[in-house]
């Protein structure tokens, strides 16, 4: 799926800030797409955007509105329609990580189908992949791999394709989850695809390329969490990556979502990695280790990621906090 | 899903012995069940059994139409449906295995709502399922798992539950795939189940049971195989065995459709089974080998076996040649 820019980003009613998590993540990598921001009544969240009506984003050529919120159930609410439809009048396609389809509302697939427009459910691949084949690929690969989930892979890799970009390097991120196909127009949700094709997804995402040209994959999950390690191992046995990044939590007291699960090493994660990951590439490397200190004051967070580096031998950074050149550094 | 028993095999215009596959598994392991053969003219298979006529299997309590067979494309075929609906009208349900399923062939799926018969297509997941919890659950259970595909991780399996039963053991085969749901009457077949569940649907196939109660859990795949290892990674998280038998087959030279991928050695794959097990059942242990030699002579096999055995002290069997007793008798 390929979704046509730019954006206008619609919060609908989020009751939170946390609620526009998605809308958020898209205006903070992707401020050049992200043309304005359309905040329903009792929205409570606040992206720093423009406020824009429908009309005035079809005028400055919004192309796609992106449904940035999440909810309980994730549910399209009725609330949203006339909106939604409105959107579609004005010519732009709609684009959506929740759950439940923009497809299975009726009002919504019948006018798409009428005025042709597209729906974009970015959490359900559409096509078909084939298995996987193993196949070396040309160009260059980095895969954002975790202790744990949810702890900062999407950020990492984008932060690594801006300051490549920055730098004059060919990067391209590869998004596998919905925040991350909202950010990069495209990719795959990896975890809704039928699990015989795992790797194979992972390697139609991430073609063959110019020798010099890098892809940034986002990894997802990890190979020690119980429910998702079977897509973590697909995931890198596709992505077949030169370089891995280790990205971590250090206040996690446990695998997200298990509390009677502890959090693996960075060593035994890291050589897990290694190790799964020689099978597709055997020159695979670890260049860096990426740790997400948010909950951390500046000393405590800066005396970790130094006395990582040294434990290591490898460059440790925050991408939020201090960004990622030593990583890219030694790409 | 759980079919209904007995079994009328439909052979349909099978084009060789092979083609038959998936009915022959079923007719040896289910003789119980597996009332007769049904073929159609220029049918090459057989499989010992009784031809039976749509009405003798019904006089003699068919229940289920298994369509056992194997073709281009994984079709149902045109010249099949007259045999098909009529045993609707006699009372039967229809199982397959293949690709294509029942339920996509309109006359198929019209009959059977009307008559209240059930189409299983048991390549296809049918329910949803729930992550992987990685929670400890009561009794024993013990996961094949190999080399490479498709050297005989399901034989092994009904095997070791035949074996187990005959000595009034407590065990139950817990079918992975579509030969062996025929065979088990139920399973889940996991590579097709939606990845974020791989673990999860093992979880659910196999539940909580009495202590001294063993599931055998079929295995898919192997953790080195570049197309399929996150199948059987969450498969292995999943099923959380106390024992893994490792299955093997001495003449491959290569894994199944990779010809640049060598076959790892059976110490490594053990290993790196151990290893990851370990993550949802610390006491995971490997209890056995299985060698498909059917490709070898009886001195030969014989003397694989036993050095097999002395190198690595585990049982060494092969389930077709000689049973798998020594296996069963370490559990």
């Amino acid at each position: 799926m390929k979704l046509r820019t730019p954006y206008l980003l619609f919060l609908g009613d989020a009751h939170d800030q946390l609620a526009a998590k998605t809308a958020a993540g898209v205006a903070y990598w992707r401020p050049e797409w992200s043309l304005g921001q359309l905040r329903l009544p009792g929205c409570k969240a606040d992206l720093g955007l423009p406020d824009l009506t429908l009309e005035e984003a079809a005028e400055r050529g919004a192309k796609t509105v992106i449904i940035g919120i999440a909810n309980r159930g994730g549910v399209i609410a009725e609330s949203w329609l006339p909106t939604l439809l409105r959107a579609m009048e004005l010519g732009m396609d709609l684009a959506s990580g929740l759950h439940r389809r923009l497809t299975d509302v009726a009002p919504l697939r019948e006018l798409a189908a009428r005025l042709g427009r597209r729906l974009s459910d970015v959490r359900h691949p559409t096509r078909e992949f084939e298995v996987g084949s193993g196949r070396k690929r040309s160009g260059k690969r980095l895969l954002t791999v975790g202790t744990d989930c949810s702890l900062g892979k999407m950020y990492t890799s984008l932060a690594i394709e801006r300051e490549m970009r920055r730098r004059g390097l060919k990067a391209d991120f590869r998004a596998t989850g919905q925040t991350g196909i909202l950010i990069a127009g495209s990719g795959v949700s990896v975890d809704a695809v039928i699990s015989d094709f795992i790797s194979g997804a992972t390697e139609w995402l991430s073609p063959d390329n110019e020798t010099d040209h890098w892809d940034i994959i986002e990894g997802q999950g990890s190979l020690f969490h119980p429910s998702f390690a079977g897509v973590s191992l697909g995931l890198l046995h596709g992505a077949q990556p030169d370089a891995i990044v280790m990205c971590h939590e250090p206040t996690r007291t446990h695998m997200r979502g298990l509390p009677h699960y502890p959090l693996p090493s960075l060593r035994e994660c890291i050589d897990a990695n290694i190790a799964a990951g020689r099978l597709t590439n055997p020159a695979i490397r670890c260049v860096g280790i990426s740790i997400n200190t948010a909950a951390l004051d500046d000393s405590t967070a800066d005396s970790l990621l130094k006395q990582t580096a040294d434990a290591f031998g490898l460059p440790c950074v925050d991408p939020v906090r201090g960004g990622v050149a030593a990583i890219v550094d030694r790409l």
